[in-house]
């Protein structure tokens, strides 16, 4: 017991926010980060796709509206190649320096969006999963959930969309289903917050899931 | 019988060229497209990485020389899902519609570098092969086989070396032994060319592989 406890105290947290584009992930993140600094934590905010130059290069690749069509194969190949980098370079190097990771994305947003929204077989991305990532999961989930509709209306009040956000509502209601489909095969990970609710309500919230994961750390 | 005559007549024919850096795939390419053209048939060149603008974007960031390194896996998933976007844009709509695709490098090329080179696991290789490629395999594969000093020497006699070209004499000597490997081990596919051969001797020894491709086909 006592070797699992100190194991538990070095390795930093790891937190992921998931949810569809319009969600306010950007604003809880740098909520996230700023309680987490006041409460004396070390933390590394970063997002996906994306993380280091490489990954970056690939994330461009993957948003920009081109005349070639990205079949899905291709989608989920770049993702998970930008996670290896990000995995490698970022991600393992903070979290075995006891640092807590926040980050925009991650696995779980392949399987809802290669996954659910484009059909990919689950399996496929479960197999590039143990490949890519061997052991690491998100310690924790945060996915901002709301109706669809709901989101798409603040989408498109920011102006000029991606290649991912010109996608048609039913695309979005498969994502959404699917992320609401992996909330409830991993409960313990993941912390379905309602993301149309006031801002102090949310952050309340989320304060209290922080607190609770700085507490199982002591 | 029949039914299986018309369809390979139907179908183009697949050609890969596979080697080292050095060994002339360049020169070869474009002599077998010109006896192709003379021949009588519709002919697609191109080249791996890259044959969409998409995967030339892949290429790009796979041969560039820069400071974050590129993992193993990244490397093969970036290849892998430039091959997707190749096989679906470029590669079966030309062998659908009956031409002839000659290609500087394909799949055999991943796993000589990263399975024999980098040591990826040549099981992790076939998986991806069967998901992007599903049935689809080249016709034939001309191996330009040659002692690495030799090649080594011609890569550097060219001038600035690209991110792969850097390696040292033991990776090319293990990419080498995988491509002698899967010679070994798909007869019927591979021909195997001595690179260091005349010009002229080589060109015969296309000319007669290509007659024979030619006539299987009729």
């Amino acid at each position: 017991m006592p070797n699992s406890l100190t194991k538990n105290n070095s390795r930093g947290c790891f937190i992921t926010l998931e949810g569809m584009e319009g969600v306010g992930k950007s604003t809880h993140q740098a909520f996230i980060q700023r309680y987490l600094k006041q409460t004396g934590h070390a933390v590394v905010v970063t997002r996906e796709p994306g993380g280091t130059p490489i990954a970056e290069t690939i994330r461009q690749l993957l948003l920009k509206r081109q005349a070639e069509v990205i079949i899905p194969e291709t989608e989920l190949l770049l993702l998970f190649a930008g996670r290896a980098q990000h995995i490698k370079h970022v991600i393992r190097p903070a979290l075995n320096a006891g640092k807590w990771v926040i980050c925009d994305r991650f696995t779980d947003a392949s399987y809802a969006y290669q996954g659910g929204g484009r059909g990919v077989s689950m399996q496929k991305i479960e197999a590039l999963e143990k490949w890519v990532q061997a052991d690491l999961r998100p310690d924790c989930i945060l996915l901002l959930d709301t109706r669809v509709k709901l989101a798409l209306k603040r989408i498109k009040r920011r102006g000029k969309l991606d290649r991912i956000e010109t996608e048609e509502e039913e695309f979005f209601q498969r994502v959404r289903a699917a992320y609401l489909a992996r909330a409830e095969k991993f409960p313990g990970r993941y912390e379905i917050i309602e993301a149309s609710a006031a801002l102090l309500k949310i952050q309340r919230r989320i304060k209290l899931i922080l607190d609770k994961l700085i507490n199982d750390r002591r």
